[in-house]
């Protein structure tokens, strides 16, 4: 049975959580999604694992001891646990705000960010395809587990998302943008909108909403995305009165 | 000649950068560093080569077309462009502000710091050792070359650190910090104070200056760290006249 499990790929329609931190998360917050779990028998004290497997015998997961299987799946060393869960889609919410990343292509960025929105309580995503696998081990390890916390949707183009929040207040994040991001009061519910890591938004989205840029030196070509959403959600929840 | 380079080893004298951004950023920041260029047949029409060859010109560097030794160096596809340089060290600057990594482990964090601090004109770096190499090819790429604008140091602790900037503002960043990010006025020149990934500032860091909260949602463990760093230094230059 455990032949089954291959190293991640794509098209699969079960992903993988390495390490136990993520582990947790998935059996915290998305435990009907969650197929089974592997873990490794030198990992017996560790306070995690005891979690694990309290919340593995609550649902009813299956959890076996599999060291190979481990070694296999994860190219890191010391993985602990695996958690095998199946791929799943989550209606994004109307009442709320949004971050849209349209074409993000780097994982590590895409974990990061998610983290990042959790942490701040904005807690919805949309992804506007072609994009990377939102369950890409990668993701799920960047944000540490975070993304089980996450409302998210795909859509085939920028054309279908914006037809279907039609109130939300669009704000696509753009060089030259026309308000600068600390002048702003940002009206709500708001979808913050970045461009793909290598070549940002097209200017198209310079007339949808309102475009707004990051001041930044002229020393660099551009912040790393993960940062730049990170400054837009930063002062969008700076202070809660606004 | 060429086989004297070897993929890139922490106790090397000497680093790479890999891609023809940030060797630009080598050339044009750091000429008197780079030792030589390897260029690769295919990016002949690249027009960032062509500023590289230029800059070659002008400064007596070597260039060479070596396609083996480019895929033998760097393990990604399409990197059309190698600079070798000696590592160095530069003084960082008493009156300016500055960033203070305690161990830090991650070179894709390091990497974007830097640029973030680049791009908001926090120039000066402090790493207080142990830490990674500040020219790990995965350090300058995450940095997109942002490293050779970059003012930095390592010091063998915290306290060598803190006897050579005596008047500098000390602010840790921790949990259950004295202060709360954004209601804090920072007094200049100031040091921001960040420790590891995984163990964050030891307590005894709290006796130090002025600790600092950053708000966070309980919904997830921290935020990464150099989102964190991206927080405070934009709050940190939000408003220059602070």
């Amino acid at each position: 049975m455990n032949n089954y499990y291959k190293k991640y790929k794509r098209d699969f329609d079960h992903s993988y959580t390495y390490g136990v931190f993520p582990t947790l998360e998935l059996l915290t917050y998305q435990p009907k999604q969650a197929l089974r779990v592997f873990i490794h028998t030198k990992g017996k004290e560790n306070e995690g694992l005891a979690k694990i497997k309290d919340l593995c015998q609550k649902y009813g997961i299956s959890i076996e001891k599999a060291d190979g299987l481990l070694a296999k799946l994860s190219s890191a060393e010391n993985c602990y646990a695996i958690g095998v869960f199946k791929k799943y889609q989550t209606a994004i919410e109307n009442s709320n705000n949004h971050v849209v990343l349209v074409n993000p292509s780097d994982p590590n960025n895409a974990g990061t960010i998610i983290r990042t929105m959790i942490g701040l309580d904005v807690t919805n995503l949309a992804v506007i395809k072609p994009a990377i696998d939102i369950f890409d081990p990668k993701v799920i390890r960047a944000s540490m587990g975070a993304i089980f916390q996450l409302y998210f949707s795909y859509y085939n183009s920028f054309q279908e998302y914006q037809h279907t929040f039609v109130f939300h207040h669009m704000y696509p994040f753009m060089g030259k943008g026309k308000h600068i991001l600390q002048n702003t009061t940002f009206q709500k519910p708001f979808s913050f909108i970045f461009g793909n890591e290598g070549s940002g938004l097209p200017e198209s989205f310079r007339t949808i909403g309102e475009s707004i840029s990051i001041p930044q030196s002229d020393k660099i070509d551009s912040f790393n995305l993960s940062v730049a959403v990170a400054f837009a959600l930063y002062e969008a929840t700076r202070n809660k009165k606004n």
